[in-house]
């Protein structure tokens, strides 16, 4: 057990120029007026307070040289507007407690059952940045372990408790989410204006890539700006019915991208995590009727049928207790959708589809209709069985293309200016025969290491896909860069290991 | 997946004069000669490479106002000593690649067993400080879970591969260790003279406190040098058969330090844990012969004869394939031992029951002498059941005394000045009774606020123990304290909960 041993004290805010990515910093000279560095040997963390709000932080002791004075804690800005200060305000500073709710996750390590409040001041904590990396990769693990689909059902619960929500009075709000990790699988911008069109309410939030070559955030963003605040989203909403932005201005589930930001390094992705992660963020956006698009394949991140009915029932058992109504579709996760991989060669597939070029993707086109079609039918008013048909009308008539470009308006131009990478190089098939099987998780990596998403002209377009025949030397996809060195280590990895197999 | 995404550049080191208690970081101007900071949203970490080393470290973008060029990245002092590196070398810098052994930590989530092999290259990236606080925090708690006696066999086995190892040609090593938890319970500063009294040899190596209020190396630092080199631990071994240093500067196992900086803070301590942590220090300390004791009790690590036992098992399974002799001896975990708490109180007692003073703790000296015994039996010269009678003659004839200061002057004189806290408080029976019991995590507690081990002096006297009747108002324990508001801390603890349960 740690413990405050050394009464609070008070130093002066000083602004550091540092961005630590992550956890807070907090920069003490050794002969600070407050405190002794050796007080925080055990702890390891420094409690912060000023006006009601506290924030730990992880400590650095400036030995000297630092341009700080023994009255003053340098903070980066985050943490001034975390805590509502201004420089030079007092803060008060004390070797930290351990967090409230330390012993639930000692509890959990243990192999005990959370009950409800448990499990809120764990997320409360983490939403509250009183908790290390360390404390939340343990709870994480320990969950991993085992975890009931009661606790699931009340981490979710706490979690919408934290962070914004969001109410649509009067409008029955659809949304739509995929688990990942498919490449090109970019159907929300095609679902959210055909929905749009037909009159449903559909706020779509989505992320931006963390290790994928694009999220929906950075392909939206080709076309029109993403980051948008609450109120500038409700107005493109009331305008529109429909929007694709970012959901990291929303603040709609703080405790899950703290969470997030810890299970995404270690690779955590258990079904437990996965459902109270996208239950949460959907029941604070407001929304009432859900479709969950789950891709089941060898290179998928579900990869058999039985894991996929499991998933399905865990989104169930919580989505009727929470009041959302929820269809979880499993789709074929054995390829990439579409021929594009990286934001704008993603946003040319969805601008194809849309307008009804002759090369459009046929595989997404169908995929978006069949989405789109089960949205469509939670509208009372359309018929059991026409959602599919009804959604490519919706495209045929141009009505959907339109309400893309009534979004984008709404939206506001994009900032950045995408242009296609203009260093190109084609990956040759190494024999005869026809493709069996493409491995998602390398076209993954390969996009990225081209550039993708950073350089939102980078990425790959797919020329060849399942159950094509090819001879040696065709070429089975092309990759498009802007940065010579990365271009050069994505064609590097794709001559070593080209994710496509060919077979007799 | 992360991937380095970017072709490796270099940067002149400079200096930073901040110590961070334990990660790694490196400073980066956002602007920099060779890192888009925002390649490293998705890895976090840096991967810096010097004349074959390799470090991880955590970015931090510094955004103006710092005083680092384009061409230069800040690295801590401890950096430039793993690196082998003098300020201005040119460092080559990427972001990092995932550590070799995180699928094998992915695998230990998953809940599989991992191999020999997986555990040492856990342990490699462990010891080379490869992983992050949270890559660490994931790999205990999986292993919390579940761990087979092979795999803390295994990882007992890579902890001792990694670090130095030491020799002691020609003699027979006999050593001791408690599991820790028992205020007062400081039989190492009276076992080793004993031993080496009688000529066998005793390098103990002894750790700080962390969360208790004194470790031996802390006590024993009251009257010597314990900050030794390994060169000059062997001299003083070599002069007196036997030594009392810390064992933080003879690099043991370096995994388990790492370990330990994330075991603390979660308060994670599984029976597999502890095994593969306390027998890799004692291989790597070269013992053949070992004591370990394991007090049991309901405020102690142990808290019932079944999980003694089991700890037991587990010891003599590794330490049977490891070719260590090993003696686990359970013991009396009901209360502290001794009568003082804190560094000098500790020595104190200690030296009381070497000096035969008339009010030396009785059990204190039992204890010590039992632990002596059963060590100087491995001696084939001492007759089996004599052991325990032949150390209190050491103690009776002044030779454990005498060996005791020579060992002391081997030392050296102790760098630090101890004296009593000044001020006190003694804390009353509230009600009059008998002693029932003496909870020890609150006496550590207090004892802690106090200022123990930091103040040296500061700490509690125990008045009373199990068994004695007092009447309401009769001292139970006096406070001694130097930092008059620590002190304040600690009396208000004990007002709340003095840790005595006084019974009819």
């Amino acid at each position: 057990m740690t413990e405050t041993s050394q009464r609070p004290g008070r130093l002066k805010a000083r602004p550091l120029p540092y961005d630590t990515f992550r956890e807070n910093v907090a920069m003490l000279v050794r002969d600070n007026a407050v405190l002794r560095p050796e007080r925080l040997a055990g702890a390891h963390r420094l409690e912060i307070k000023a006006r009601g709000v506290t924030l730990l932080a992880s400590p650095m002791i400036a030995d000297a040289g630092a341009a700080l004075a023994p009255d003053e804690i340098g903070l980066p800005q985050p943490a001034f507007r975390r805590l509502r200060i201004a420089p030079g305000d007092l803060v008060e500073i004390a070797p930290a407690r351990p967090p409230k709710s330390l012993d639930a996750v000692r509890a959990k390590i243990r192999g005990e059952t959370l009950s409800a409040d448990q499990l809120a001041d764990v997320v409360d904590d983490f939403a509250n940045h009183r908790c290390s990396d360390m404390e939340i990769a343990a709870f994480l693990i320990a969950c991993a372990s085992f975890m009931t689909a009661d606790e699931t059902l009340d981490l979710t619960r706490a979690m919408v408790g934290q962070g914004a929500r969001l109410a649509w009075e009067g409008r029955r709000v659809v949304d739509k989410h995929c688990i990942g990790g498919i490449p090109g699988n970019r159907t929300s911008m095609i679902v959210t204006p055909i929905v749009a069109a037909h009159g449903l309410t559909i706020p779509k939030t989505s992320s931006r890539a963390i290790t994928s070559p694009a999220g929906t955030a950075d392909t939206m963003e080709v076309l029109a700006r993403v980051d948008l605040s609450e109120d500038e989203m409700r107005a493109v909403v009331e305008r529109c019915d429909g929007c694709i932005v970012w959901g990291g201005r929303m603040n709609l589930s703080p405790a899950d991208d703290v969470m997030i930001s810890v299970e995404r390094p270690l690779g955590v992705d258990t079904p437990e995590q996965m459902v109270a992660s996208i239950l949460s963020k959907k029941l604070s956006a407001g929304s009432s009727h859900l479709i969950i698009d789950v891709p089941v394949g060898a290179s998928a991140k579900v990869r058999d049928a039985p894991s996929a009915l499991r998933l399905r029932k865990l989104f169930e058992f919580v989505a009727l207790r929470t009041g959302l109504a929820i269809d979880v579709v499993t789709t074929d996760g054995s390829r990439p959708i579409g021929r594009g991989v990286g934001p704008l060669l993603e946003t040319r597939d969805v601008l194809a589809v849309l307008e009804r070029q002759p090369d459009a993707p046929r595989d997404l086109a169908d995929k978006a209709a069949m989405l789109a079609g089960r949205l469509l039918e939670t509208d009372p008013d359309v018929a059991g069985g026409r959602g599919a048909d009804l959604a490519r009308e919706l495209i045929a008539s141009g009505a959907a293309r339109r309400k893309l470009d009534e979004i984008i308006d709404a939206q506001g131009p994009s900032p950045i200016r995408a242009e296609l990478g203009g260093l190109t190089h084609e990956v040759l098939a190494s024999r005869p025969g026809r493709i069996a099987a493409i491995d998602c998780l390398r076209i993954a990596r390969v996009a990225r290491l081209a550039g993708a998403p950073t350089d939102t002209g980078a990425g790959l377009q797919l020329l060849k896909s399942v159950g094509d025949d090819v001879r040696a030397g065709d070429p089975i996809y092309r990759i498009h860069g802007e940065e010579p060195s990365e271009f050069g280590f994505a064609v590097e990895a794709a001559q070593a290991e080209s994710g496509f197999a060919v077979a007799d």
